[in-house]
């Protein structure tokens, strides 16, 4: 595992120590992720057509320059692999190699290799003694390096460069293009003879390649995808399938074309076609789950359980929506899975690929996926994606992007500096039964005040300054946002402001995110928790996804225990309804087959979402409560809640390390492998521990600080 | 002939017409050029490696949709073919074609194709009856059309369409993606014996694929290219060079990779390699030339025809400037193919696929091709496209292309609202011993400023309401010119302002376009060309590319004697020098191989470039006398000018015909196909037609009015 550790995140930190590191595919930063976004989503069908989305699809530089300059002690022979046409410059002189073996001499030596393709991302991989490519190689699409009729190369200074970018691939053989998610064999659980076939059932939800054993014949057979039973039984309405055409006059085990999601597979062998049996090709991204969460409630801990199979399912090139559909990466749904992925897996490189390939590349020309709360959470996810793992180079390599898309945003507001639905401008905010869009929603303001403080912190580490004037316009914003908004006698945001006033209803959404993101103050918070948030007459949320944040104000607000409640009502009743993955959308009032149907399709909707496993999220930062207050965990708080469990344990990841914790009602163990932590809990009685000085801060409130590498065990008798 | 006028400039008025049209391949405006220039000018080598432009290589859109509405009379079966992988909406229905046929119902058929090509264009074909693809179809590379939760479409309204583009591809197996030069064998003219091999000689500058007769043997085989002897029988220096690996027990012909430009070609087998002779393929983009040229002076007339063959090996997949290098792309040369394209092949997709391959996609990252010039001949270049052609799509499409390269422009003006040269701008203005880029260059300001013209033309015929700003910038600009450049006591603009003050040095390159844009009154222009053009003191010009204006320059002043006199110097010195196209320089007090050497190379000069065609130009302009005064010859004005020649005759193409004339010093002899001209010539005596009206406009000038379709013939007595 800690290997892992450094080829994911720990080569940027070995890059910045100068050692000598192994070699690494590289390429222009991003390109890589907006190539591959594109491939993995447009490899969504619906009833086998080919489903793209209907968003810009952006292409990588086809021709880019990779240079560094190394100061050789002795001569050294590099062997270059590219995918792509290349040249090699070498102190600057076109190189003639008829082999990809060069040999340098010693002293100054500039390397400039130039790449194209079009087809792939244009990369290289040289390897060598003390020569090899990585991140402290530069990396442009546009050298600028012309030479007049003498001769004399221009000087090339406002050339662009960008320190080049890497996953993990490190050998000839390992071409990024190449790259596939890895497989492994998996078993039907059961399966019933059907009309014209055989019902195979894996199980639980599930996704990857099915297998057809001994597949013989000649002539057709269909393939029926459901992630229920009724789905998969139902051939006009199912939404996948594959036909396969067999022409094999020998029996052959077969693996399908396109991996699936999928609980059922119906199987419906045409005339002449005949098989053995059914298993399938399981595909994952493998990543550790370096994250835990157990607790005294046998529901809760199921429910955790099947939350991580959840992300699991959804973590694969990219941080997807769903595995069924749409398979694509939607922001708003990634930037739960960044939240989550902190508490679980904390792998930088699938946060920094999603961020890459859903921003794309300018010129902007619509919203991030065309939804203008989706642009702010792009923004958000990248304070955030800062925040856990201190990562300032990635911030330096997206910057001006951000700049392009604020500008893009800055641009469209209306007469009163907010945002209002343009035209082209999808303005979702979440699936709600007559959610109105009109006029300029509170939700949208809130989120755009947070996306513009994002940008005010990004602007201060890349040294520009328009910091301030961010920051000014943030202010500004949340200025309006109290003065069109607020409702003093509703003690809540309404919901929208039409032509200059005030909408009459009040929604869930800004009032929310005006607790957790500290909008509000303390008495703000009381009357958005009783008149909104606890109060059954302002319509019910029906997602997941905006049940996360929900969930999120009410434990902020320190309701711990009714949020614990509420899990194990809303996700118990999945469970109770035979899931094994947390859907799209839950309503508990539907019934039956209900429960199947969305976008106006009996299976439209998806059953295995990624933003249905909030728990893992809640669980990491509010129950065993750990936040960092620097960068990379540099400070961290830990503020244990039980919510009425008897006892809870886990593990939180930090950049390079773990938190790990037991927290019972007498004890709590608490230890960290970096950083400076504070542990802040409330006891009955003084509490005492062995290891470090508690401090009483008042009201039954102590802290006590974590150094990286000590065991700290306290006794002390919960509220 | 007629019938390609139609494929090509015509296509689109029978779409205006509605005619049921020949099916096209078609994409995504644009983006076909920009791959395709990609492909070519990545074709570039130097003695063997991959030389890629400096500049930035863009991508096309990965996945776009195409779509038409048609009201189907009967039942249609229509089929598709795709350059990528597709899917098709029917009424906004996905379609689940198993196969590319598909039968549509009398009605409303509203059809939608998204297609994905990441290494291709991605296109479309569809053949039927009366549904086939062609311009009148739409493209878009963002749908923006989402799906609500009971699975209503948005209505997509602010997608934002253009039409399709198409070119001459019309068949299935016609794919756009697998486009090639036509070629057709050619033979050497002699050969020698050279040490290690032979020396063979085609006898004039061509370009194509080098092929070998009965190849066999095991090992090397070298191939030294040569526009010169002295360049291919030069192995450490030559240009090009290709190193052929041979493994082929038994003869074979084989024809090279790549196909190559040279006169002589130098084969050196290596042992165990044996031939028995070279020929070659010639290779070419299949164009007639439509407009001619003879004159009584027999210098003239190969000037003229050797000037017509430099323009074909230079006119390829796009106007490019030399064969033999660079083989790309670059805006100042291009302007020029496109002024004498007017004149002699008259092919508007040639001008289009050429400025849409040079404009790339934004976002603007430097000038065209990094120079400053290079990017104002670039909005000139559209003008003219527009004054010629009348092509008013072309402006649609590429209308916001070119505001977004103009705010790049206005948004690097120095304080005093001129074009300075920034960090990483090339300001190249010619080749050009000790030329100062210092400053703000007058010629730069000259450009700017004509370029600031046409795009407010360009904004008029597309109603943007920002054409009065953009001519009011260009007014301004106009008026610094002569505030801030001319020098009133040397009666011309001076070279530069550095820091706000003229430069002592006046040079020719503001001065020649301040003539023939008109921006000089008569009293200038006549300072200017004693002063400047015809002063040996003032820096002479050692490039075909600027005398081409310079001559332009002279003959607008009514200097065609002179003119032709310089013609017969210059383009008549290489000839004596053995030119068989013309070169990218030529300084006549250059000695023996000083003439092939250039960028410190001793064969780095091009033998070969478009920018040496200009008689083309200039005989039909200024000699024949035509120009079109409204779009598309819709009017035009012929003033012929013999020059001191005792006759002369050629045609004119115009978009759909051409203007033949005959002129000698007793007769004019003219006829149009279309539009409606006006004869402007100067007789002694009073001149008699026979048909039409000729009328005395004083000081010996005589008009007559050319009706399309009617013969004119005029007896008059040249002065």
């Amino acid at each position: 595992m800690k290997f892992k550790f450094l080829s994911t995140v720990g080569l940027s930190l070995l890059a910045l120590f100068g050692q000598a590191q192994q070699a690494s595919w590289i390429w222009y930063p991003g390109d890589y992720e907006v190539w591959l976004s594109t491939k993995m989503q447009n490899r969504r069908t619906e009833r086998g057509s080919f489903f793209p989305p209907f968003w810009k699809l952006d292409a990588h530089y086809v021709t880019v320059e990779f240079s560094k300059e190394y100061d050789l002690k002795a001569a050294e022979t590099i062997e270059v692999f590219t995918e792509g046409q290349y040249n090699i410059k070498i102190n600057g002189k076109l190189s003639y190699p008829y082999s990809n073996k060069i040999t340098l001499q010693p002293g100054k030596q500039k390397i400039n290799i130039k790449v194209y393709n079009q087809a792939h991302v244009p990369t290289v991989l040289v390897k060598g003694k003390t020569i090899n490519t990585d991140n402290t190689w530069k990396v442009t699409f546009e050298d600028k390096e012309w030479i007049d009729e003498t001769g004399k190369a221009s000087d090339a200074s406002a050339t662009l460069y960008l320190p080049a970018a890497s996953w993990n691939f490190h050998e000839p053989h390992e071409k990024p293009s190449q790259f596939k998610l890895a497989t492994r064999p998996e078993y039907a659980v059961s399966k019933d003879k059907t009309a014209g076939g055989e019902l195979v059932d894996f199980g639980r939800e599930t996704f990857g390649f099915v297998k057809i054993h001994g597949l013989k014949g000649s002539g057709d057979l269909d393939v029926y995808y459901g992630e229920s039973k009724e789905e998969a039984l139902d051939k006009e309405y199912c939404e996948t399938l594959d036909k396969v055409r067999v022409g094999l006059p020998q029996k052959r085990d077969s693996v399908l074309e396109l991996s699936k999601a999928f609980r059922y597979v119906n199987v419906q062998p045409g005339n002449g076609v005949s098989y053995d049996s059914i298993s399938m090709l399981y595909e994952y991204l493998p990543l550790p789950n370096r994250g835990t969460f157990k607790s005294s409630d046998a529901l809760l801990n199921k429910i955790y359980d099947v939350s991580v199979y959840t992300m699991e399912l959804n973590t694969r090139e990219f941080f997807i929506d769903g595995i069924k559909r749409d398979r694509w990466i939607w922001s708003g749904d990634a930037q739960q899975s960044y939240l989550m992925n902190y508490y679980l897996q904390f792998d930088a490189p699938s946060v920094t690929r999603t961020l890459y390939a859903l921003r794309g590349k300018d010129p902007v020309t619509s919203h991030i996926n065309t939804i203008m709360d989706y642009t702010f959470y792009w923004f958000i996810g990248i304070y955030d994606y800062y925040l856990y793992t201190g990562d300032k180079q990635f911030i330096e390599n997206i910057y001006p992007r951000m700049q392009s898309l604020m500008d893009y945003c800055l641009g469209r507001r209306n007469k009163d500096g907010l945002m209002e639905g343009l035209t082209g401008d999808w303005v979702f905010v979440d699936w709600a039964d007559g959610l109105s869009k009109k006029g300029a929603l509170s939700v949208e303001q809130v989120l755009f005040a947070r996306s513009l403080e994002a940008m005010s912190i990004c602007a201060e580490i890349v040294k520009d300054n328009r910091a301030g004037e961010y920051k000014k316009v943030a202010d500004d914003l949340k200025a309006k946002l109290f003065r069109y908004y607020w409702n003093q006698q509703k003690g809540a945001f309404v919901h929208s402001r039409i032509e200059g006033n005030q909408s009459d209803n009040v929604t869930r959404y800004a009032n929310m995110f005006g607790v957790f993101f500290d909008y509000l103050n303390d008495e703000q918070k009381k009357t958005v928790k009783s008149n909104v948030l606890l109060n059954d007459k302002v319509a019910k949320i029906t997602t997941p996804y905006m049940r996360f944040y929900e969930l999120e104000a009410l434990c902020a607000l320190g309701d711990q225990k009714y949020v614990l409640d509420q899990m194990r009502s809303y996700w118990g009743g999945m469970l109770e309804l035979g899931a094994t993955s947390f859907w799209e959308e839950y309503n508990p009032d539907k019934k039956g087959t209900e429960h199947l149907a969305m976008y106006g399709r009996p299976y439209g909707k998806s059953l295995c979402h990624a933003w249905g496993a909030s728990p893992i999220y809640l669980f990491g930062k509010y129950y065993l409560g750990v936040k960092p207050t620097g960068p990379a965990y540099s400070t961290y708080l830990v503020e244990p809640e039980l919510g009425g469990l008897q006892w809870m344990e886990g593990n939180v990841p930090t950049p390079n390390g773990l938190i790990k914790m037991y927290v019972s009602t007498k004890e709590i163990k608490i230890s960290g492998d970096e950083g400076s932590g504070t542990l802040r809990f409330k006891s009955r009685k003084k509490p005492a521990s062995a290891q470090g000085t508690i401090t009483s801060v008042g009201n039954n409130v102590y802290e006590l600080t974590i150094q990286s590498g000590k065991q700290y065990a306290i006794k002390y008798t919960a509220l």
